[in-house]
Order: C-alpha cells, then structure tokens, then sequence
C-alpha cells in the first residue's frame, strides 16, 4: 500500500483556493500510485477562520468542496478535514475528518479533544465528538485522530487537561496505523518535543503513527509543517518539508525507519519560521513589495534580512528617517546593511517637519514635553513611512521587538505602526543572538557596528534604552519568567536573584503598557507565548497594584 | 429574612479594592439588619481578567480576600464569587460561588455552563462544575445558579446550546428561591429580554428568584447591572439601578411584586451605556481629562456630548483641526457645540504643515496620490491629537461609527487613534437618531446644522461619504444583517431587495478592512455582536473573493 500526504499551506476560508491544492495533490498521488492521501485539519477552509466560520454560507460552501471530494474519490481514497455543522445541541460546528472512497463519504470523525488555550479557541466554534473511528483501506486499518486528540498522552508537556485520551481509546478499537490529522502551531521548542512525544506514542503501542500537518503562516501563526510517518519503534521513516507545502509517498510495505528525532538549532528555526510568516501574510493579503523605517539598529537591521529572505531583496525598501538626535553611524551602517542585502534604500530628513511642528504647536497645546517631542518624532516617521505605503501600494513592516512591545517602550502610531510585527514575539537578546547566526550562515549581512553599539532610540541627545530599562539580560530574564511562565513577582525573585525593586518596575511597565498592545498589529508567533494572540488583559485592571498614567 | 443585594463596579483584578468595597456592602447590610447578602459573579476579581487569571500569584491574593470574607461572615452570612484553582485534571479553575457563614466557607458552587462566544471566552480559564448546590440560611433554602446556567431553558435565546439545564437541575433538588449570581454584558436589546426572560423562570417553578448582577464598564464590556428580585409570579418586587453600584435590601416576608418587565427606550440605554462605558474606563485606567477633535460632523458631536454627560464638561475638550477643505460651518457648528455642552476648545489649523509634507514629501517618495494626500491629513490631526495628550495628560477619544469601522471608512493611525472608540459600536443611522434623542431629552445640544448637513469626511473639495459607500441606511442594513445575524449575499438581498452588486461591494470592504480593526481601540459594546470582542476574522483570509489591496 502506498500513502500520501499532502501537507497543505491553505489560505483560510478561500475555499477555492484551498481546493484547487487538493485537486494538485491528488492528481500528484495517482500519479505516484497511491492508495490513499491525507490532508491536514480542516483542510477545505484552513485552519482557522475565526468567526468567518458563523457566517451564513460557510457550510454552503464546505458542502460544496465535499462533493469535489467525493468525486475526486473515485481514483483513490482520500482523508481530509472540514468544519462540519453540528445539527443537534451544542456547537455550531463539529470539527471533522472525513474518509472518502469509490466516490462516496464513507466515515467521518469528530475530534474529541478541542484546546481553549494560547493561540485556540476551539469551543468558540466547535462541539465535541464522543466517540474514536477506525477507518479501513486496502485491508489497512486506520485509527483517527485530530491534532490535541494526540495531546493528552502521558509525553505531552499539557497532559491531565482532559479527563480522556482518544490514543488510547483509538488504539484499543483496534487499528494497524495511527494518524494525527493536525493544524499545529509553531513554536520554536515546540519542534522537537512533539516529534518526541509521537515517536513515544508510535513505540508505547508499537504502531507505525502518521502526523500530517498544515504548512505556512496565517496572519502572525506559523504551522511548521514537518509531517512524518514514524515506524512502531518510533524511529523516523519520512519526513516532510518544515514550514513548506510538501508532497512524501510512504510505501508501507518497503520502508523502514532510521532516523529518531533530533533537536534543531533554535536560531535557525525561529529565522526560517519568521521568515515563513512574513512569506505568506504578504503573500495571502495580495501584497508584494514591503518596506520599513532603517534606524541604523539592531532591530530594522534584523527584520530587513528576514523581508530579504522572505520576498526577494527587489521587493524590500528601506528608508532611513534621520532626526536632528540621529548619529551620523546609523546613516553609514543603515547604507551598508541595506548594500549588504541588496535592498533599495531611501532617505528623507524628518528634521525640518519636527522643526515646523515644534515651533508651532506650543502656541495650542503649551510647552512641549520631552516625551511629546520625542514621540512626535516617532510618529513623523510613522506617518511618512505609511505615506510612502499609500503612494508606492507597499507594506509597512513592525520592526518591534517583545521587550519593546513587553514594557510600552515604543510609541503608539509611532513606531508601532505597521501590518505584521515581525519580530513582535522575539526578546531583545534573541535578536542579537539571530543577528550573530545570521552573520555566521550567511556571510556578514549586518554590520558589526550595528551588533556592538548601545540600542538607543535616538529621539535626545545620547539616549540609550537602559536610561529608562534595565540591561536587557536582566529584563528579558523578568519578562520570558512573567509571561511565558506565568511566575509571581517573588517566584521571579527567588529563581533569579534579581532586585525586587527592579522586577516590580518591570511588572508595572508591562500592566500600564497593555493598551498599546491591544492596538498592536499582528505578531508573527515564535514563543510558547506571543502577544496578542496568547496573552492578553484587560486595560482597566491593575493586578500589579498600578494604574495606567498615560495614553 | 432581609436579604441585601450588593451591585458592585468592581475594578479587574484589583484584589484590594474589590475586598473594599465588599467590606463597605456587608457594614451597609449590617446596619440595615439583613440576614444575607448576595454580590455579582466573580465578585473578588470582577469579571474578567482574561489572561491574568493564570499568573502566578492570582490564586495567593484570592485566597487573602477569601479569609477576608470569612472573618466578615461571621456577622452576616455571604454569598460571593471568586475564581478557585482546579487541582484535578482539567482547566486551571473553576468559576465558583461560596457561601460563608459563621465565620466560615460553608458550600462551594461551580458554575456548570461557560459561554464561550461573542465576548465570553471562559473554557479558555475554568473547568465546569458536575452538581446542583442547595445553601440555607434563616431556614430558607436558596438554589445558586451562575449566569449562563440561567441561560439554557425555553425562556432563553441560547436555549439549545448546552444539553443540560441547570435551572431545571437546582429547581428539583429542592429550594425555596432560585439565586443567579451573573456579570451579564449588555447590548440594547438584551436588558428586557433578560428581564422577561428571569420572569417566565420564576412563573414557571412558582418559585421567587434573585438575579445578581455585575454593574460598570470594563474596557468595552459594560455591565447594567439592573439586579432584580422577581417573585413566584414573575412580577418584580425590587430593582437596583441600571448600569451603576447600588444595594437594595429585600424583606422576604413583608413584600410583595408589582411590576411586570417593561421595556426601556432604546436610545435612553445605548446612551447611558455609552455614558459608563466611557465614565468607568477613564476612571479605572486613573485618569480625568479627554479630549477629541471636533470636526463639525455628527460623530464628534454625539461623542462630545458623551463625554461630557460621563465626565463633566470640566474634563473635555474639542480640539478644531481645519485643513484647507475644511468648511465655514464645520468650525462655526464646532463652536455652537462646544458653548452649548460648556466644554473647553481649541483650534489648530493643519493646513501648513500639510503644505510642507505636501510640498516636500513627493521628492522621496512620488506624486501623492489622492489617497496619500487624504490618509496625511488624518494622520497629522491623530498626531496633533496625541501631542496634546502627552502634554497634556489627557486622553484621546477615538470618534469614528461602526458603520466606518465596517467598511474601513477611517485612516488607519489618523482618525483612528484613540484610546477608547466611544461610538464604535454605533451604527451611522443610530448615530442619527440618538443625536436626536438627545436633543429632545436635554435640549438641542447639537446644532441643528449638524443634524441636516450631508455627511463628510473634509479630506479633499465637495468630498461627501456617499462618493464613496451606499446611502446610510442602506449600508446599515447590510452591515447588521453581515454582522450582527450572520447573512450571506443571497440571504441579505432575499432579505431587503438591495441589488447584489451593492451588497457585494459592503461585504468586500468588510473583508479587506479587517487588518485596521484588528488594530482599532476597543470599543464599547452595545449591539449584540461588536467588533474586536465580538467578531473577529484573520486578515490573510479571503472569504468574500477578495484580497486586501491595501494597507
């Protein structure tokens, strides 16, 4: 028996888009003679549509790809999943794959298990199943399951969040082959341990175990790809493209695996993943040419090599936006970058607009504070930078990172503008240490001036960032224990050391800050928890004992 | 008996003023000689404080506020919520209400159903409770119900959604008044449709029912209170204040109902909605001030009427921004608002530093386009605007409707700054018939020229918003049965006749605008489905068969 898997890069709730790449898929596997192909989660709509799913002709429009499906079945049998409305009590949908052969439905599946957490929202939309489905094909039987359904294992870092596990009860029914039909997010220690955890499960039953998952970026979420067939020792007999739309045959009679899991370079898979999630947000929203402000720092520096990676250095702009408090060095190492990269570049001097606005808004709205100005200047930037979006039809890109983002420490319509953060979900120290890999890997892109002089924002007279933070070490030590581990001001305290003066000002900056978040643009996730997407609060609470005291 | 109702504003997650104004209940129902009194849902914490709830020391500071109620009870017995850690397996907490008495937790409760759509998000933090829960106090047994689990009988809009019925469940086990402790959101329509709805639960079990409400804002979730004591006939016997604290004794023995559910204007509650949600998140953020710009449109004027009935006129101020498109009577009918809600206000005209951008920009970056030269005037007014905030510590109201916020009629980081969009879940022809409203309710406010004058943004010569999108109420029509009942095309022209190449139109700039909501301020919600916690979509999806083609 030969097996496909079709690891798709969908485009969420584009149901023609989305069919059309399982027509290809499938016209590839009867080319390769095969048996059956699966296809990730919610396959026909992508995963997921949000509250696009309530609408009122989105079953419509499921019910219609089926019966492509259908047909498309008469060659070979096809697995895939698709939102499927739930008629009786509950939800309005289940969550569902079907098995399709000769031309007709033959079983379908309710996942079992629907995660409410991080990124998920599942019992916003779906409703249980109650019940593991063995599904037989050429004498094969295959036991189903979808994606958290693989979660609740004793290997799983979230086990004990339900009260069942559909492994379990899916293997006793009696199955030949396991599958996990899954949508499954990136993150980047995420990789390693959820090839362990299946290798673990393959070998526990001694099953040969099939994960096909979704590739490519969905606003800022990523899925990795990486499909693999693991034989029922757990080693690793195929393996899919990571973060790519891939096409892998397994002939279950011939192969046999060799390889166990190994763990990645964090680096490398945070870059690659960044550089796929900004890939296919631009792609998917019709777009193609970005651009970005070039301070001369660090961060722009960073996300001007992943725009360049992304979509080719002919579609990448960089403007540089020098104030009357910019060093001559970030001009030069701006250039040099931007030559490095092989990227346009353009210059237009903010000084003589803060000037006019300046020297003539005292005279409405009284003497102009230091932080006034210097947000002015943040925000001139933000509004020639979205200019030139307008004139050129070209994308702006965030170029913020989570500590900045952690602590307020950017201006709102300022420097926070832009379509998608790129780095929105790495630490500061994370991207000198990507900065360093890149440079390793790809030959010196970013000027060694830029990796060694003091961040500073630029908008006084020799402003560096730890006038008002901590070093960075220290505060994204603070920052990765609060909102990845959820730890408590003294749980911070007793595993650092740090002063506890130090961990609350940090705290409090985090609290008084959320409502810049909530206008933040999208953030392309790389971390157990990004912003936006997996941690937010309410603006008028105050849990650390602060209250917001400016907007 | 006496039996006292405490209708708390309770700010989130501020463990300590919350015990407060606990504490500052119980002494009011002491003096008052009650038995018992009952506080709204989640009364430590209030409702909600989304992701904080799973940081570290959220559970140390309930359990300090838990000892708190028990030393209280020993003078009155208590009845509060809280969010308790689940040790077992399962979501971190359950949503539970205690009884204390004698100094000492008697029963626990757990809330049985958790909403899990539009606003509500609650299988993200809490596991459901399996049982019924009968307390006594003086001899009289009271049956606990939390919110949702009212909300699964015939009675109810969501009847259907859950396979068991909670108020069925506590009902039979035996009691003699029925308690449903709720922080239930409002929009317009819900308020007699709860009322009615408690009514016909009380007539049907003959049984008398206490509905215990959160009252206040919390970012764009407004609580309206409106706690009721129905008795076995559904009649009312008490009612506590709509949208604001309050406590209300009932005496069990001595009275009796009068007054069936009757229903409120709705102009009078989306206006005084409006009015808290605005008061309370300006309070609970720890400011004062705010300001808007005055553009001589109805929007600017319905908000700064807003605005000054939440915050004194004291506290407000318009701020005039004329361009060169700007008309006469945009600044005289500004001026006429201003002196006729006494609030203070400025002008600073925009015209020449939009002529330096515009005379200086297009060497860098190409003619301005129309678009260009139209999103820059925006964008100078949202930057003047948050100038005047820094300096001046006031906030900045975002005025734009929910008919704009749709189709994306409004300038990303221009009109759209702001902290808090006051009027963002208005449609435009709601906009017009409060404006309405209030000038016959508190004299005419808002110039009549406001009222009659044809609606335009002023960003280029003769511009009118109809060049642009369909007449209001039609657009508004198509707006609310897209978002608010989930039509399709087909369903919404079977539904009004509107040619479908309008509808298409409306429906397709719903879809491409979805990246600016996603960086839109929350917005006070008084509609049944808002935008940003109500309907939500990724923006690198392509339901409607377009994409985003700009940005």
């Amino acid at each position: 028996m030969r097996i496909a898997i079709g690891q798709m890069n969908p485009v969420v709730a584009d149901f023609n888009i989305n069919i059309k790449k399982v027509i290809y898929f499938v016209e590839e596997a009867i080319k390769e003679e095969c048996d059956l192909i699966i296809f990730p989660e919610l396959t026909l709509c992508g995963y997921i549509p949000e509250d696009l799913i309530l609408q009122g002709d989105f079953s419509k429009r499921t019910e219609q790809s089926l019966k492509i499906i259908e047909s498309l079945s008469r060659d070979i049998a096809i697995v895939c999943g698709y939102a499927k409305k739930n008629y009786g009590k509950g939800k309005p949908f289940f969550n569902t794959v079907g098995f399709f052969s000769d031309g007709m439905l033959r079983v379908e599946y309710r996942k079992r298990l629907l995660p409410n957490y991080d990124v998920f929202n599942e019992k916003r939309y779906f409703e249980e199943g109650d019940k593991p489905r063995v599904i037989e094909a050429n004498g094969v039987r295959f036991g189903i399951t979808v994606c958290e359904d693989g979660w609740n294992t004793e290997f799983s870092p979230a086990y004990g969040l339900y009260s069942i596990d559909p492994v379990e009860e899916t293997v006793q029914s009696g199955c030949d082959i396991l599958l996990n039909i899954a949508a499954s997010p990136f993150y980047y220690k995420k990789v390693f341990l959820r090839e362990t955890m299946f290798s673990n499960i393959a070998k526990k039953y001694s099953i040969p175990l099939i994960f096909v998952n979704q590739a490519g970026g969905i606003d800022g979420i990523v899925f990795d790809g990486d499909s693999c067939v693991f034989d029922r020792d757990g080693r690793i007999i195929k393996k899919a493209k990571r973060f790519e739309e891939d096409f892998v045959v397994w002939d279950v009679n011939n192969e046999k695996g060799k390889i166990f899991p190994v763990k990645s370079d964090d680096n490398e898979l945070i870059f690659n993943a960044l550089v796929t999630g900004l890939k296919d947000f631009i792609e998917k929203i019709g777009a193609k040419r970005v651009h970005l402000g070039l301070s001369g720092g660090i961060d722009s520096a960073l996300v001007s090599v992943i725009a360049r990676y992304a979509l080719g250095s002919e579609n990448v702009c960089g403007i540089m936006l020098p104030s009357p408090y910019s060093s001559r060095s970030s001009i030069e190492d701006s250039l040099l970058l931007a030559d490095n990269l092989g990227i346009k570049v353009e210059r237009i001097d903010i000084s003589h607009y803060f000037e006019v606005l300046k020297n003539e808004l005292p005279v409405s709205i009284g003497d102009l504070k230091d932080i006034t100005e210097q947000n002015l200047q943040a925000r001139l930037r933000g509004m020639i930078l979205m200019a030139y979006s307008n004139n050129n039809n070209s994308i702006l890109l965030n170029t913020g990172n989570k500590s900045e983002l952690a602590v307020g420490y950017a201006t709102i319509y300022g420097d926070m503008c832009g379509a998608i953060a790129v780095i929105g979900d790495v630490y500061k120290t994370k991207v000198y240490s990507l900065a360093r890999w890149i440079n390793k890997k790809y030959g010196k892109l970013i000027p060694e001036s830029i990796l060694v002089k003091s961040p500073s924002a630029e908008l006084k007279p020799g402003q560096t960032d730890q006038d008002t933070l901590p070093p960075y070490d220290v505060l994204d030590g603070i920052l990765e224990r609060y909102i990845e581990k959820g730890m408590s001001i003294e749980e911070i305290i007793g595993d650092t050391g740090f002063e506890k003066e130090t961990v609350k000002k940090v705290l409090n900056m985090v609290q008084r800050s959320e409502f810049k978040r909530k206008q933040a643009p999208p953030v392309i996730k790389v971390t157990s928890k990004a912003f936006v997407t997996g941690f937010r609060f309410p603006i008028s609470s105050n849990f650390q004992g602060v209250k917001n005291e400016d907007a």
